[in-house]
């Protein structure tokens, strides 16, 4: 049988990139009240152009009238729907450092479409409880708690040297989407999307506009 | 007086965000005792090309010996120089929650060419001391606390709608960059660069690739 049809499939990479930055405009309106916005409001509200604004969200459908401007409630929901939003995503966190627990902690995960339904670790913490009660599992049995757990989604906050090989389990438990905080690259199959955040890098890259800034380097 | 001759400022944009990962891997291949490298091998480790490799390192001279391939010290030394490391960087973490903490914590800083000089924050944390034992102060002090530590970068891990204020002062008291965990989108003056790491927005991105892929959307 063929998989149905998913008419949100040939959304550019760079417009689902800034998909959530609008979301996160809309329900702001949304929640103030505002039931129809522009093109102008929301390009200034994130920071990209107008033109930029109506060609990203041509590619979601027809929610513009002319003159009027986006019905709030339709485009937030359009979004949510090209998001995937609609389903509940349910998460693993691999690493209850100190960078997991913050993660495992943050409270705004059920609002944004994401359920915490794992937490593993191998250290000390293991057997434990998090502040939101959450108990702390240990990462040997991973494939066992992603399978009771319906894990689809997965959040590495392990040092470099353990994500590799977290991953590839991740990956044969059956998980396809990967937010990594591991400072390197990961290698896996192809299908699997991963997403990575490296914050010293993001201060490398911080610290090289300073040096240009002051032409010290 | 003109400013001092910057060579590295005309680095590609998207040159410089790779440095980081380039820099990385090469200091791990120091500390393997490797001393000549090339450019395939630095392209496995990166997850791009040899063409992409090389032409990235090309904007900071000549490394590559044909058939011998990249000096790993002088290379390695080359990208600290341009992603300004030399001098080291004194940042100041605004927003000691979960996450700031976590920030504050992190131990990696130092070989990297940070600092952490200040802990900025308003809750009931003020006045204590983090695991490093470092003072988390009151943000109303921002502008006496930046003067006294030298601040030049700041990590903003505030909740959204605190963040564009803050923003504001510390730009006022001197910081051009800026790496923000907030989920909004800061308007600040013109010369000022922010990144942003926003988690919930990439784990929406990670759910539209799921749904693509399940055909559920």
């Amino acid at each position: 049988m063929d998989k149905p049809l998913n008419k949100f499939e040939g959304i550019p990479a760079s417009t689902v990139e800034r998909l959530p930055q609008y979301l996160r405009v809309l329900r702001a309106m949304q929640a103030g009240g505002v039931t129809t916005t522009s093109s102008s409001a929301l390009a200034e509200a994130c920071g990209i152009t107008s033109a930029g604004v109506r060609k990203d969200l041509s590619h979601l459908g027809s929610f513009g009238t002319r003159g009027v401007g986006y019905d709030v409630g339709a485009l937030a929901w359009a979004i949510t729907c090209a998001l995937g939003l609609e389903a509940v995503h349910r998460l693993a966190i691999i690493g209850i450092g100190n960078l997991g627990h913050a993660l495992a902690n943050y409270s705004g995960y059920s609002k944004r479409g994401f359920e915490v339904a794992a937490l593993l670790d191998v250290g000390h913490m293991v057997g434990t409880r998090t502040d939101s009660g959450m108990l702390i599992e240990h990462i040997s049995h991973l494939e066992r708690v992603f399978a009771r757990e319906a894990v689809t989604m997965v959040i590495l906050a392990l040092p470099g040297p353990e994500a590799q090989a977290v991953a590839e389990r991740a990956v044969a438990a059956g998980v396809h989407e990967i937010l990594s905080f591991a400072p390197v690259v990961l290698q896996l199959p192809e299908g699997v999307v991963v997403r990575s955040v490296d914050v010293a890098g993001e201060l490398q890259i911080l610290a090289h506009h300073a040096a240009t800034r002051e032409g010290t380097s």
